[in-house]
């Protein structure tokens, strides 16, 4: 097999790797976690509370992803009572920049989507 | 009601408006699509040529989605045969601009998540 055969990863090609990493990203909890974890580390029940609505069993499935995929740094002291912090890697850092600012472009551009909603459903009224 | 009941957007809040616009700019689908029209429009075929594995339904409901939420404009062409295209709006190419620079981000560094997958799973051998 030639060199030839490694080709450029493109998230458009389904078999892709970089497909499965886009998605582990844009999960509905990993961006949430990644954008979290850029402000500052966590304690995983302090994550729970600031990511309204996520389920225990979802966000330690998140964050396991998030750490096999090398994003998250999982630091567990070995301490009574057992506490478990969780940061981001360098690499993790460069995701959660990505994920950060379009977490905040969302918020910001809500109110114009909302907008865009209702026009979109009065012309078909 | 006092105006302070109108609360910041915080995709945090599982109720909060924002975290469904979210949910859309981050779709398996809409990403891709979003990423695709920045680089230009396309015809109905063309952008399902361009993502892979994406179905017909699929695709159809990701565009409706994004152009009700005011993010891509469908421009209906009066000619026999018929024809389609799909382009951002400048909301919409406010939104792709974050996702395509993760989407590039992701092919970037795929190779480093990989080799952490590999140092996570080795360490668990």
């Amino acid at each position: 097999m030639s060199v030839s055969a490694e080709r450029t990863p493109s998230v458009n090609q389904p078999m892709c790797p970089s497909r499965l990493v886009l998605e582990h990203v844009t999960s509905r909890w990993g961006v949430l976690v990644l954008a979290a974890l850029l402000e500052r580390s966590y304690r995983f029940s302090e994550l729970r509370r600031t990511i309204g609505g996520v389920s225990e069993k979802m966000l330690a499935q998140t964050l396991q992803t998030l750490e096999r995929d090398g994003f998250v740094h999982r630091d567990a002291k070995p301490v009574i009572p057992p506490r478990v912090d969780y940061s981001l890697t360098p690499l993790g850092r460069e995701a959660a920049d990505q994920v950060w600012g379009l977490a905040r472009w969302t918020e910001r551009r809500v109110d114009a989507v909302h907008a865009a909603r209702e026009a979109y459903d009065e012309a078909r009224s």
